[in-house]
């Protein structure tokens, strides 16, 4: 725990074609900086030789920071080997495809689980940490950097991939079996049959392969955690920078090795922050949507249910060279407030400097490359002033939440190869699980609730935690989560089940019971059938706009109320939503993939949104302190001025005022409110 | 000829998690089916190691077929090799460019020319088809599967394919001049110089490769039936279903090898069977519209001219995990007698179960995932004892024709490559032979009448059999066809001839005749230039709504009567359709491809509908029984009720009543009407 | 300079598949010919086998155009090696990424650097030179044909690559410097450890790697030209013909190695011509639109800044198979004189016949696929008539201009990597600098005003040449070009910047300057920011209409006038268009890519168009005549008669009458007129 919120930037001098270190340190400091990220880069530098080291270039950044009160996050360098290490071994490249090595020239090219590539990553880690852990501004390492960018396709990779197989499963007969490997004649004689993951169509294949995936980055960012363990002091912490989005990771397990959660959200500025979109919004390597931005805090939190690093965010604008948009003013003060509200207790831009070469010369630095603190930096500087007059008020919220939705990897992994979504022209949408996940989450954000996300392996079943638990799209589900999601509705829960939940069992294979498997009881109604949608179709019973989209479940109801019915001769058979009282609890059934107007109507009957009827363009969030103070942030996401009525007195956290009835935000407006 | 429509679905017992065969084989005599088809997918199931075979497993499955009298399609499973044999033979993989072959996991990945493959392959079929041919439950035999899936790029095959050559023209020389080789200094000094197919961008080198390639799929499929027919009894039958898209497959030439046709008809359902559609209708792996099943239909008739098997069709719906869109009631039993009324001896669907595992587990059967038997079962059924009541007056059908239409196989390869027609964004549409043909055929089904499909090949000149013959996009025809197609107009033929028809030899060379070569003088009109259509252009004197797409040749009448022309400043100096009497008959010139309402107008003034006038959503196609009565069926293809009013007293087969006068159809309804 | 502009069309009588050869001279006689193109596609007729020559075959060829009075420009066939080369030697196939060899079987697939092609290249350059330099018919030679079509990643390409760049830097610390290699750990340790171009990221590397690729284009084809030199007359002139987008070959450097510039503008015909377009014009391998046919003949002229022949150009109508799109009447005669008004001393269609067979079987000659002259065949000859009535008036004009651009191919091709510029759904636009460019040219020709092209090497400051200078997107600049910018303007130059000019030096590092980079105290105003637009805004201060696309620029103005704003609650903050006086001169700065009707607005007020209101329809170009006079090229893009009203009495060139007073055109027309 900090005494405030962290509040910096990635800073690497070593970039900037002239020595502007002390100038930028100031800057910073003025700007009331807390933190800065160094040398996660630069291998090269550090070891600009086989075995040869220059260690010393870092230290006057670490002495100025210091100098300062700017503390240090210290990178290790092993995401960018040196082009001698690949020239010297070029079977550290890795493959995408089985025998197609990714040309160098990036970062991220190699095969981390190469003894090849080990080798010289520990030695160039040792060196560094051993160098640099007793600096007393360094309060933290980062390992690596966004790990998981590649599904590794190399040889070794792919036989130790068979080797789990084997330890698994113990013999072909038992993975003949339990993948059904007799179809279209894939039945094993031996392991050396195994196929290669290019030719592969079998989804009991995908699941393995891609947990397997996942696994090797969770061990590599462990071994290397385990690494500078040796050397770190008590009070620094281990991390690594998360990239959510990317495919061999998963958050939840890599989590486990490392001391907190750092990462890496961007977001679309400008109209990308509009509240309410009255369109389904199309997300990128960026999320685009208000909604969107805190979905990426909620996911962040659920990493390990606890606050979380911001390592990386959008300074001038984030994007590649056809892609600046930089923010509105404003803007970058909300979504600050925005992650704060949601658990960030260190908040980080990416980066100080915009550069001058190389790949990222259009990811703009709060410096334009002029190097003149220009709007960005005032706009930047005027979040650090508010952070340091909050203070360690900000430090250590739990984040409010009225509904909690479980989240799963493997669905959305499954998904990517196997999508049960179409685009409209009829090709396979590869973000199939967002597509089913993500209209339940915007329509809760849209009717003014917060949402809890929780892996499905953090699910314990408590009521008391979550009240109301969303279950779309978990297709990969193993009998004893369904039985405890059907428990946790008796205990008293309301239970809300989306499309494909249940569908498969941990194989993917799909069950052979009435479906929603292991709910229909519970729920009171079962499919047999179900159907893509090629248009949309109105829906009846949850107001004027309600629509389904892209596709139904054929829910026959055996016992259970119908909230809502689809307009049409065929669809109209089957209900859209459905509920029945289960024990204490309940179980809804949406069968159909929400319009945000449907989604948002849903929610209204969920639960009412506790910070009752707002002007469109506000959000009101709400945290408590780490002890026990209620704080609410109010945002209005729009160019209009709006004002709200107060239920209570409140003081300004950031005007330092007590606002007593009517609150009045400008565009793009904040306001923190601490409960009196 | 059978006692009745075959009627049953391909039945994967091996596929299921728990045994449930004499369950299935119950619920299948309930719903009438009187054939399955076995065996064709599992050869890792017959022989799990090289060499060691297990044969029984499919006993128990015949002998509850044969008990319920359920016959039975005994399939050989060389389409899906096992991984052992993958693993022992690399060099058999498929390549899809030159040196680099498929990754094994699919099916169809092979080099089925390969010894290494043939020996095997021809080791398993002997040993099964030994163990069963005698069983009295077997009727037939299906060898490999959907053959012609890829153009195999592997050595052996391009260097039988450099003999080929050699042994057709003798010397390089003289291939040096028929394939225009002085061209972009082609010219060979010797057959070791041929380049691969992966570089060429020569016509007259497609035209050979892709003949040669469709060559390979005959001779391997019969080289299989000719193993077969060493073990089958005589009233045995040997076939293998045929997918009419695969791009290596000459249906007409393979069924030579073959006993009877067999076709893998797939439509999209729910709304893609609405009629009339007002849109061009895009075709995907599955046929969209009414028309676009229909012209399925009358492809698989024109393979031998003769009624086929349907060996596969949608059961709940067929698709990818993202386009599931099971039938609307009513929509099977539509498909089921439009299938019959085209001459269908077989219907069989795709398939009993739906699976669990693979990567089919969303191509749905006819029971669902949990096993029970639901709407989709209901309906089959109801089919079923439709077919049962209907017994042997469906079998033998002669399906009617009011115009027949010429289809060139050559003509649509070399359009693959070389497409005359674009998409609307500029880019090449790749089935622009179906962009040529199928506005034709849509056109004459959407007024009403009944197509005879024949391949250029098969076509006699008979003016008796064929008194309307539509010939658009035969780009490839020799001049003997083209002199044959005159001969059938002056002997009182009405030719209507479309854009692109005779332009080319065939070696693919444009002609020096003036166009349409062979045809112009008898046409009365001739053209030196063409263009394609950016826009569409309006047509004058065929109605409103007349509309000329994609294309207009720049005809110049000589000698013709002008039925139409351009509403346009340049091109109005053309007519759009022509026509002129050519001895006996009359030969027409449709210089554009119709929109579907110019197309409609055409066909109404070429040939009025024996139907007469119908609602819009109503069909009627006709077909001769094996002892000479007439039977119509009369769809509905959509949600409303209709009535139309019968000229004469017919006996309603299904229902089994006598109809006099007006005749109801319910949405999605069907009727079959045996004249009185 | 010849006595007349030289008229004929490429002529392949080897293609054809009869002897034509008197009859197809005779037509072009008829048709005014007085120059054909032959030879240059047929090394494997030239040489049929390895060191076996065949030279004959081209006298005939020879004899019967001198005969008529006809010229021959002779080929050299090195574009186009023959199979039996390829066979021997598959080291020269050409790589797009390294190691993947381009397959052989179209044309240009070789690495024309390898020793093993040049020294077949330069044996059969020899045979035909020497054999055919004496005949009295050959006026020049054209060597090779549209050379730099492929970026060659062929290790010895890559080698010499690495060796250039060591003998530009010396070594690698200097690189490691002058890149920024610091960047994600990319310092060498030693040129071996370069990376090849195919993982490469990293900009500096781009615009070494382009140039690189250019320097070899025009050292070959200087090569070949060094080689025709020791055989050629005086009197005969050495050239290549250019695509001007092909991505190795820098045009201004490749001329100076041969005796005048030869170009191949293809254009879409038809409604591609209709003036004005209302829409941005997508460009494709052809132009697209009147104004970018004047942009395709004004970059001809700035090769050399001299006049220029034209080597190829739509005859029927040039395309792929499915793009054919013949001219409507009038169109070649408009174009043709489109291009003699802009400096074409030569109008040569590609080409005589159509092919009958091979790749190009589509793209229409003079003759049909028939071989009769049709309408394109009479179109061309009314050309050919009225170019020798006009005879030597139209050699050796100076087109006019109002305005000059500057051109920068280095920037154009960094921005193909690292486009600032994305299409609408948010993808990257490879042609941004064409987006950038492309809508100030268009603006000043919409505006009725002539622009002439330079390439930023060529600018020489001259105020009195270039009373208006427009730069836009001249991203790469060295410090002296931006101070001779703004010299230009102090010594009275109108100076119109647009966005990305002088933003980065030439190793494309962003300038730590305040932006724009070296101008913004001249222009005064600067920006730290930009921001893509994903919107269209309304720009206030040029008239209805104007409108800012795609870019902004942060516009802060220190010291000039506001000529435009947005309409926009965050940008409006920022000018679009501002001005200053600068010295004896003028800079205006222009912060965004401008619609059409910005455009055209800005330039009426740079500067009226000397031609005054002219019907939207008309334009009018002006040239100077050899001897002084000066002549006007009014043309109709339209279907609508147009009258005008001519200020100054003219004769009439083509009809030979004087014209006082109105002036009347008919659809698709075009006069010429000498001022009296």
């Amino acid at each position: 725990m900090h005494e405030r919120v962290l509040f910096g930037a990635a800073y690497y001098n070593e970039y900037q074609p002239d020595d502007r270190l002390e100038q930028d340190l100031d800057l910073m400091a003025a700007a009331k900086f807390s933190v800065i990220r160094v040398g996660e880069s630069v291998w090269s530098t550090w070891e600009p030789e086989n075995g040869r080291f220059d260690l010393d270039w870092l230290q006057p950044v670490l002495d100025g920071a210091h100098a300062r009160g700017i503390a240090v996050l210290l990178g290790t360098p092993t995401y960018a080997v040196p082009p001698w290490l690949a020239r010297l071994y070029p079977e550290i490249a890795g493959e995408r495809k089985t025998g197609q090595p990714i040309g160098w020239g990036a970062r991220q090219e190699v095969d981390f689980t190469h003894p090849g590539f080990r080798f010289h990553a520990e030695r160039v880690i040792r060196k560094i940490v051993e160098r640099y852990a007793g600096h007393p501004a360094v309060i933290g390492f980062q390992v690596d950097n966004e790990p998981g960018n590649e599904l590794l396709h190399n040889h070794g990779v792919f036989q130790r991939f068979v080797d789990s197989l084997r330890h698994r499963y113990g013999d072909v007969q038992t993975l003949n079996d339990e993948w059904g490997l007799v179809y279209w004649s894939h039945r094993l004689s031996d392991w050396a049959d195994l196929w290669t993951p290019d030719g592969n169509v079998q989804p009991q294949y995908d699941v393995a392969w891609r947990q397997f995936q996942a696994d090797q980055t969770t061990e590599f960012i462990g071994w290397q955690a385990d690494i500078v363990r040796e050397y770190k002091r008590p009070d620094q912490f281990v991390t690594t920078c998360i990239s959510y989005e990317r495919p061999a990771m998963a958050d939840d397990e890599l989590i486990r090795r490392l001391d907190v959660t750092a990462g890496n959200p961007y977001y679309a500025m400008q109209d990308g922050l509009l509240h309410p979109q009255t369109e389904p919004a199309s997300q990128g390597w960026t999320t685009n949507g208000t909604w969107a931005l805190y979905l990426s805090a909620d996911r962040m939190y659920s990493s390990q249910q606890r606050p979380f690093l911001v390592t990386e965010t959008n300074a001038q604008s984030i994007g590649y060279p056809w892609d600046n948009r930089p923010a509105y003013d404003g803007q970058w003060r909300q979504a600050a407030w925005a992650l704060v509200s949601r658990g960030a207790s260190m908040i980080e831009y990416w980066h100080w400097h915009t550069l001058h070469f190389g790949a990222e010369t259009y990811w703009g630095g709060v410096l334009p490359h002029n190097g003149r603190p220009g709007r960005t930096y005032q706009e930047i500087a005027r979040i650090g002033a508010e952070l340091e007059a909050a203070g360690s008020l900000m430090t250590g919220l739990t984040p409010d939440s009225d509904v909690t939705m479980l989240y799963s990897l493997p669905s959305k992994w499954l998904m990517q190869k196997y999508p049960p979504l179409s685009h409209e022209d009829g090709s396979p949408d590869r973000q199939s699980y967002q597509g089913l996940f993500d209209p339940f989450y915007r329509g809760a954000f849209d009717a003014g609730l917060q949402v809890r996300i929780l892996h499905a392996s953090q699910f314990t079943g408590s009521v008391q935690d979550h009240p109301v638990l969303v279950v779309p799209g978990l297709y990969l589900a193993d009998d004893e989560l369904l039985a405890q999601l059907v428990a946790y509705a008796e205990a008293g829960g309301h239970l809300v089940v989306g499309p494909r939940t249940g569908y498969a069992d941990r194989e993917a294979r799909a069950r052979t019971d009435v479906q929603p498997a292991g709910l229909a009881a519970a729920a009171g109604v079962s499919y047999d059938e179900y159907s893509n949608l090629t248009t949309d179709l109105r829906v009846l019973g949850f107001g004027d706009g309600a629509v389904a989209t892209r596709w139904i479940d054929g829910l026959q109801v055996d016992d259970a109320d119908v909230l809502a019915t689809y307009d049409h001769p065929h669809f109209g058979r089957w209900p859209a939503v459905t509920t029945r009282a289960c024990g204490d609890g309940r179980i809804t059934y949406v069968g159909t993939v929400p319009s945000p107007a449907l989604a948002v109507a849903l929610f209204r009957w969920i639960r009412p949104s506790p910070a009752g009827d707002l002007p469109g363009s506000v959000t009101v969030t709400s945290a408590t302190t780490a002890d026990g103070r209620r704080l609410r942030f109010v945002h209005n996401w729009s160019w209009d001025e709006v004002s709200l009525d107060l239920d209570a007195q409140a003081r300004d956290v950031l005007g330092d005022v007590v606002v007593d009835g009517k609150l009045d935000l400008g565009p793009w407006d904040v306001r923190v409110l601490l409960d009196q």
